[in-house]
């Protein structure tokens, strides 16, 4: 048996604070600046925010887009791959709620 | 913005090492003495698998039944709550081989 189970490390970057929220935003909000971010995931700090892109830059999960404007606009969405982990996450908010777990 | 997400929380435990293994393993072969486990699973301590079903029984996700016998009988099994949490990791696991994700 492969203790090196491909699925527990997938979840342990999933379990870091703010990630899935700011997967959630983005599957339900579109492409969206840095800024536009801050301001509707609140709570959430500038740094931490960086941090958890770059994470997910590197999984494959977002992309960020730099547009040639003055001044310059860069934007984040998900890519198709986060798109689909988007879905597998949904059955799990829904065992999440039909057995009231908090 | 909820930062203290359900689903963030829940993934926290089923990231830890050999919890979804265990999980698993009760799933594919049903209920299953701590020894057969041991056997079965390899590499697991048994103060590991000890200290992971007593977690699953907290989380309700594992039930444990002793029989009235001579050696007495422990056997582990999933709950219907950890029945259906497994379902959820399937849709994780097809995203990790479609992705082909290490």
């Amino acid at each position: 048996m492969d203790k090196n189970c491909p699925i527990t490390k997938t979840l342990a970057h999933f379990s870091r604070k703010w990630t899935l929220l700011i997967l959630r935003e983005l599957h339900n909000n579109g492409a969206k600046r840095f800024n536009h971010l801050i301001s509707d995931m609140k709570d959430i700090s500038p740094r931490t925010l960086s941090k958890r892109l770059k994470d997910l830059e590197k999984l494959g999960l977002v992309s960020k887009k730099r547009f040639n404007e003055i001044p310059p606009r860069v934007e984040y969405s998900l890519t198709n791959k986060g798109k689909e982990v988007i879905k597998c996450f949904k059955y799990l908010d829904n065992w999440v709620k039909r057995f009231d777990i908090k």
